[in-house]
């Protein structure tokens, strides 16, 4: 099920074509993933957005690739975010994590929704210690 | 702002003394933040409560302490859990996180705030190759 | 802080003025909160929303009054509405609420936020015994 | 997958079939969607929530109905609601809404969601000039 | 689909057989449902999550069994996590759940989901009188 | 209360200075809000999300100005954002938007947050004819 279909022959579009192409090299993979092929019905968006997922997935820098993934799949978890927890839990495995690590994650992405909902239930005002606005003051 | 009011001397409980003394000797440190003030009305709360957390975060494990408290930020920013929010920025700068490191975490966590709303909104199925059922079947 | 301020005299308008008694009436009291304060700006906003909720939570039913509270504070938890939060908890307290019992709601709650987070991240199949479609079929 | 299932000849209910016929004379259409036939299990309820969403969506108003339909689908993205995500996005089409407006909307909504967890993360100040209550005081 | 695929013989492990035979004795069933068989992919996992969900769900307490389902639906739903509005509606029902109480749990839950929308819009401020912090001070 | 504080000058930071300036001169205003002022911690995110926010937000296109910003109001209610709440509720009234069209985005907004809970509860199958994938095949 989807809002939109993608056109029978994507990549007759020079600009969603530069775009795979992209994503293939950037992998080093011939699979290109659904999410490419559906916002292809419109090539700016879909420009636009696979330069920021290069840019921020992509790119060296100082976070490691693993956690990076594992980042992506807390947010989606929590926005529940199905095909995004797919996409990013294979992408996780694809980058090393074990089993152990899952379940960590796991457990931790749990935890952190459980202890939310206590925070919120109750209300907590903030320790004047977490403030860095007022810690410099 | 809260929904419940600490007692003022929490600690004449000795089931709240013994957890905020275990609390104070796994962090080294005297200060025991609101979380565990307030969840000290329910006693039986507060000490599952606290047996998890220092299971989950307090215990070496295949995830670095640093990332775990990544992960708990991007969880409790996707729900909005201001108080959750300020307890584990402060923990993963007390852990170690540079200005460099919070900004890509935030780079992440924000984007995938954003591809979550696109894959959502053009509800995209999800590729066969994603499915640990299906591939292994 | 707030997106729109209440006039200073609310009541000088007859439909404001005819929702805020029916609500004193209602509740046997001559406190009127802010959210009604606030929805006033929209006189038939305030008229409906008042209604619905009249009709929801202040008629007897099927559900007891506490139980619908607490189902109320469970929503507003899980959508980190500050507001609702405190008003319901309040109202939850005003009906009998006691520490024990609200203890457990946070438990309930904050565990219902942990296995959500459980059940999307592995993106459980539904086991066919709980379609109701399917059931039936 | 539903909860429920749908009686049989649903219309046999005389409250079930005079809001079913009002569907069909607001819309024009004889289609009545998954949404009217599972809420049909409780007559009561099916008639409160069609007259409100007739009373909101079907009436004309200060806002465009195209508008308002692209309102609905910002919320069920943002909610993650699958059915309402693909019910709004066929009837916003269904009032005109062309690919480019689609497209727009579709950046409007993952921006959005991008600095939202930003400015959540940040746990910004609102900045005073944004409050209603402190601009008049 | 799912992010993880269960071993064929999963009681083979004796830490998984015996959170499952713990399953079905709790529960008076030879039914294990898929929560189950697939967190068994970490058996500490599974245990640690058994061990919670039958303390708080499954002990007699100052909350009614069905009550405390209906507050997992509450948060289910509230959360979108398709499998656990699936599993605890199923349990509700096995519970005794009327329709008619499950037509008035929908109309607490939807009406606070307005509600919580309304109260976030405006920015409400709480009331003094909701706040147990300075209520006592 | 925030994670970050800024500094003294900001402006001092040249990179900061210039996307200050296009703020100032994209809105014909001098003031700057928080959230720019927040992110200026770290330039390249700085730079990153107003190129993005301006592209999206104050480049003319398919949308109105106006609508863009109640979208943006709407997913930010719903995702409980305060800061962004407060800031694109201001900027719509900026843009015109009327008590009478506010009071109408609330209506909307909040009768989709109340259609979504109760279509999620039901876990209501998607109507055949709303599948675009299928609609084409």
């Amino acid at each position: 099920m989807s809002t939109v279909k993608p056109a029978e022959d994507l990549e007759a579009d020079p600009r969603v074509k530069a775009v795979f192409d992209d994503i293939r090299t950037t992998r080093k993979s011939d699979f290109v993933n659904n999410m490419w092929r559906y916002l292809a019905f419109d090539p700016a968006l879909l420009e636009r957005t696979w330069a920021e997922v290069k840019a921020v997935m992509a790119t060296p820098s100082t976070l490691d690739p693993l956690v990076k993934e594992m980042l992506y799949i807390a947010v989606s978890v929590t926005n529940g975010c199905s095909y995004c927890v797919h996409s990013h839990t294979a992408a996780a495995k694809a980058k090393g994590m074990t089993d152990a690590q899952y379940a960590e994650l796991l457990a931790v992405v749990s935890l952190a929704g459980k202890t939310n909902q206590l925070a919120t239930a109750l209300q907590l005002p903030v320790d004047n210690v977490f403030d860095a606005d007022r810690a410099k003051a």
